[in-house]
């Protein structure tokens, strides 16, 4: 379940976290997240032995979907759609009371009425590509620092406002690609109605839990189906994938199409240091802290024990893949390869004059950023979230906060012209962040005081008493004071409150007796201040330094490069097949009989009760996971495994440990993602659940 | 608070930790944590323009102390000894009730009569070094790996056998030094009956928490005083330091004679990558989860909040030492310096044949270990702790656990002659072992389970569940169930239960159904398998290595060098003064009147409640802490700090999180220790505590 993107607190910030570069050697075979207007059909083909073709890849794209942090397939002609259980969990312990909890029962809705629609949830469909690098360009011309981000993102708003209005039926994303190297306009068909169509047991998902999380053998039923309604209807759907549920075939070429998050492939050497030395270490260090005060909490009785478990399973997800990032980067081997990679690619530019000139050392530009990064970083982190090169965000740690910093921002920023504001209130983006911000979404007191009580103290411990911005943010109450008061106070959890906020714009908001609406006016100019800092000194130069960067490395190794990840639809293509090197040594398949060997009793390990009932009418040779050697990481969760006849045989949920490299560099030895078959499915949704209808619908036999 | 060093735990392996190394480069001025035998009297008085000599040497070094895993100072000759509030906090909290807290009342005796003793408190006094390197490496020679390491050991069992026998009033412990370079017996008076004769409110001592520890300008009155007894009478302690209590003078040349714990200087580069990579990331994340558990623990209710105080004060300031080694090793231009002296060690060798063939590249050597350590160290330190280069030693988690395998190891090892045991059950060792197990402490079975609970899941998740040593630890037990049953099941919180066991030995172990008792036993050939396989493939290569190294290093630098430390008696030297780098801008004083200026009212910057009462009485200018240059490190906590004249001015009690780097190389720009000064100590005992009868003994005014 490792794949799932972290979702709200950044996105506004896309920019910043999309734009971090591209690999700095030409891909190799099976390597790279390709967008689906430069996909190398043929050498996709010549590896593989396959017939792709451009209507192929059409219908790929418009068969997938984009849906929270995670992607999903098609699977009907009626909307269905798959993707994996850990990517509707929030849903399913949005749409559960202690009392009626369908993590322990799963979602089995008997007809389409009973399919219940997700909080807050969206799902987007690509429809176009265009580019508007020309236009994009010539609004930042002859700018620098600062000013030549604003007038960027200010295009930026103008061009999405221009495609999309006021559609909420639409949404329009410019998308730095190649750190600046090109902008592309991408149009989605989006879909604000989207209902839990079936849940597994939890368990039947978690299987081995955070334990055996991020590893292989595997034995997950991690899929879950979501449907598209469109005027209280179910969405028609004609492209759509194939539901192949026969038994998979090692070495069968397939391909995974879905929205990788986030990969850092083109950092210098020197940017990568600041990420192993500052960035993980601090990250990872305050997620743990979080994870033992919730572990503890959990413990405490069943109803805190039902309200911390989405909240523990995301941060145990998170927590491990940071580890594995940080395995990578003090993994001398992998370094030196990367190192190498780096070498290289100097080495011609230096021997190109022309070029030496025009690139202008950006290598020696990141390299000073980077004691700015190092010592702004926490700050950053701690306040606003949204660095691009941290593994979470946990600006203010609670649900509430959240929503008050949308509402004050928000209200502040919609006083202004659109292309003046923060880029993520522009017109264009409001739709979206009304969606988000309106959702019925319960909330837990408790646990909202104990997030930002640790974030809170984490704060003040990072940042250290004395600073300004410490100051600011406490006053002269502790964080236990401070959060408890603010908690308590605040009425923020209604969602007819915030609307009725946000409708009532500055004025509202300025009127408000709200404790966390006055708390989040109390701190905005600390906080703004922070963010300008990080901007200006830290942003600007490198996505300078980095688009020079971004052109050498055309110029030097020509169009055979792929962006990095940026949380848009790309395709990527390997086979099916295990793993032999130190450390991950197995074939690719896993069944359910290793599901009932692996089986303790003791949870994790204990099979879920409705799964563990109909064992004896289940195919125990059926095959339940499976590795393939594609080009994945966090935020393909849920990505659907198609094979070049366009079916579906699996969805994406998870890699290996030693994949978690795969940020700052493809590894074809170790790369595995980790798959739930179609197969497996298939047998959850005939003989474990009673769901014959959906079986039906997909045409499965 | 930083400097008290770890307890118990690593004990038994002090050769292990002991032995670490020296530093690459000559001693600069101000540098070293001299050995009493070899200290440079010459340099330190050109250096200082003082005139110190031997004889004062000796009384120094009669009159400083080691108490537990700090350092202390005899103030009077009846046995009064000066150290830190937190070198007695377990003290206090063994003696407290949540009904009778001494620490939050203070702890103030109206006469000797309630002097209370420390469970399981020793003091010791070095009384005698003699040279036992020919003895040693005799009965060594000629053997490698393992053997070599065995025949060592086996003969500092029978040296320090020899010179103390059975008697309990001395201890003998061969000290390595030099990494192998020199072999010293030190000979110890030791005080088996420890007194607590007077403690401040922990407030006092603590102001400004976890927040304010490892800083400067500090605030905090962190002394306490305990007395030797002999006979159930004060011991005569005729050599003791004269008290003066004047205002401090800037620039005044001290000395801090003290027991500092473990440096690392001569560490490699290739080892301290090992240490930043793998130890130090690893160390950390766990003790920040189990932060996280405990400080959740203590918010839900009064009597957690009691017993959990001690052991997070403990954790918060291990952790915030890890933190500062982090940065250290991290730091670009730290590492560079490290390099570089390196660099110009391997020169020096390089440049000379003949001993380029003696030291046959321990470099290398130590560089092909690395890969191991690196692999097998999560296991150690999980398991059995005492890598040496660890800052924490987690095995067990819980004190029973801890007592548990004293008990079981105790007794399989006394079944065997005393040169083929593990070194830490020698006979010469055992009254020290014996002390520890039959004291008499509290345990708290709520926070028992907390810990082996967080022990177990750590090492499940670190080590993966399908690690054999994680299959014997678990069977099919959840960490959970398992640290409940035992936690539940086990008597050996009962002091006599524990003493029965020992002097039962080995059938009495094996005849119990203590189910802790029969947890260690049924462990037993898992864990000591992993000890032994870091014994053999990390810790003998290591040791060979690095003596050759050793003495490469003496032929290339003479004897202008100090030996790491190794939690024995050191002299340090240099002046009171501020300090003027980036992050670190103060003079060296602070006073009472900051104190208050500092104070919100809110935990931890709220003024102890008597000292609170006492405003008006003090002197508001007189001198709380200062800051001197002289060369600590962890252990040397309570280490009187002494001017040339012999008087003492001071006890160090802390340093900055810059000075961690101290650990890996000493850095006198950066290098500042905190100091409570003997003037606020004064103030503190007369106009706060009532305690005119200490003032009196100190011959203060």
């Amino acid at each position: 379940m490792s794949l799932r993107t972290l979702s709200a607190a950044t996105s506004g910030l896309a920019l910043a976290i999309a734009a971090i570069g591209f690999q700095p050697t030409p891909a190799r075979a099976d390597e790279g997240m390709w967008t689906f207007d430069n996909f190398p059909i043929a050498r996709a083909n010549a590896t593989l032995g396959t017939a792709i073709d451009q209507a192929w890849l059409d219908r790929v794209r418009l068969s997938s979907v984009r849906f929270g942090g995670c992607s999903a397939g098609i699977v009907s002609g009626e909307g269905l759609v798959m993707t994996n259980n850990h990517c509707v969990a929030t849903c399913v312990a949005n749409l559960s009371t202690q009392a009626r909890n369908y993590a322990e029962t799963g979602f089995t809705p008997r007809n389409r009425e009973e399919e219940q629609t997700c909080p807050g949830g969206t799902a987007e469909v690509l429809t176009d590509i265009s580019d508007v690098t020309g236009r994009v360009r010539a609004a930042a011309a002859g700018r620098t620092g600062l000013a030549f981000n604003q007038a960027r993102d200010a295009e930026i708003g103008r061009i999405e406002q221009e495609a999309c209005g006021a559609a909420t039926d639409k949404r329009c994303q410019v998308v730095s690609l190649y750190r600046g190297g090109q902008f592309k306009l991408y149009t989605y068909k989006k879909y604000t109605d989207v209902r839990l169509a079936f849940a597994p047991e939890d368990r039947a998902a978690t299987f081995g839990g955070d334990l055996d999380n991020f590893s292989f053998p595997r034995f997950a039923i991690d899929a879950a189906f979501i449907r598209l309604y469109e005027n209280g209807a179910p969405a028609p759907t004609p492209t759509h994938f194939t539901w192949n549920a026969d038994k998979p075939v090692e070495g069968t070429p397939v391909f995974v199409s879905g929205s990788p998050g986030a990969t850092q492939r083109l950092l210098t050497m020197d940017q990568l240091a600041t990420v192993r030395d500052v960035v993980l270490p601090m990250d990872q260090l305050i997620a743990s802290e979080l994870r033992g005060r919730l572990i503890r909490f959990s413990e405490e009785s069943e109803a805190n024990a039902f309200i911390a478990m989405d909240p523990i399973v995301g941060l145990e997800n998170t927590y491990k893949r940071g580890l594995g990032r940080m395995r990578a980067l003090t993994d001398p081997a992998f370094m030196a390869t990367r190192a190498e990679g780096e070498a290289d690619f100097r080495r011609r530019v230096a021997s190109n004059a022309a070029l030496t000139q025009r690139a202008a050392d950006p290598w020696g530009a990141l390299s000073t950023v980077q004691p700015i990064a190092r010592e702004l970083y926490p700050a950053m982190a701690l306040l606003e979230g949204g660095t691009g090169i941290g593994t979470t965000s946990v600006a203010g740690g609670s649900q509430l906060f959240a929503w008050a910093r949308t509402l004050v921002r928000g209200a502040q920023e919609r006083a202004k012209p659109s292309a003046e504001r923060l880029p993520e209130y522009g017109d264009a983006r409001l739709s979206s962040v009304q969606s988000a911000l309106f959702a019925e979404r319960p909330t837990y007191p408790a646990l909202e005081q104990v997030r930002m009580e640790w974030w809170l103290s984490k704060t003040r411990e990072w940042l250290t008493v004395d600073h300004p911005a410490v100051r600011g943010l406490l006053g002269r109450e502790s964080p236990e004071q401070l959060s408890a008061r603010l908690v308590e106070g605040t009425t923020l959890a209604d969602p007819e409150v915030r609307r009725a906020l946000w409708e009532g714009g500055l004025a509202a908001i300025e009127a408000s007796d709200d404790p966390m609406i006055r708390y989040l006016l109390s701190i905005q100019d600390e906080t703004r201040a922070i963010r300008a800092d990080w901007e200006t000194r830290v942003q600007a130069p490198t996505d300078q330094a980095s688009g020079r960067l971004a052109t050498a490395r055309f110029e030097a190794y020509g169009d055979t490069v792929y962006p990095d990840a940026t949380g848009t639809l790309r395709l990527t293509y390997g086979r099916i097949e295990g793993s032999d090197v130190p450390g991950q040594r197995w074939g690719p398949f896993t069944t359910f009989a290793g599901l009932w060997d692996r089986a303790t009793g003791a949870a994790p390990f204990d099979v879920a009760p409705k799964l563990l009932a109909a064992k004896d009418r289940i195919d125990a040779d059926t095959v339940l996971n499976m590795t393939v050697s594609s080009d994945t990481i966090g935020g393909s969760s849920g990505s659907p495994v198609v094979t070049a006849a366009g079916e579906m045989v699996g969805a994406n949920f998870d890699s290996t440990v030693l994949t978690q490299r795969n940020a700052y560099g493809y590894d074809r030895n170790v790369n595995r993602s980790v798959i739930v078959t179609t197969g497996a499915v298939t047998v959850a949704l005939r003989d474990v659940y009673d769901m014959g209808r959906l079986v039906e619908e997909l045409g499965a036999h």
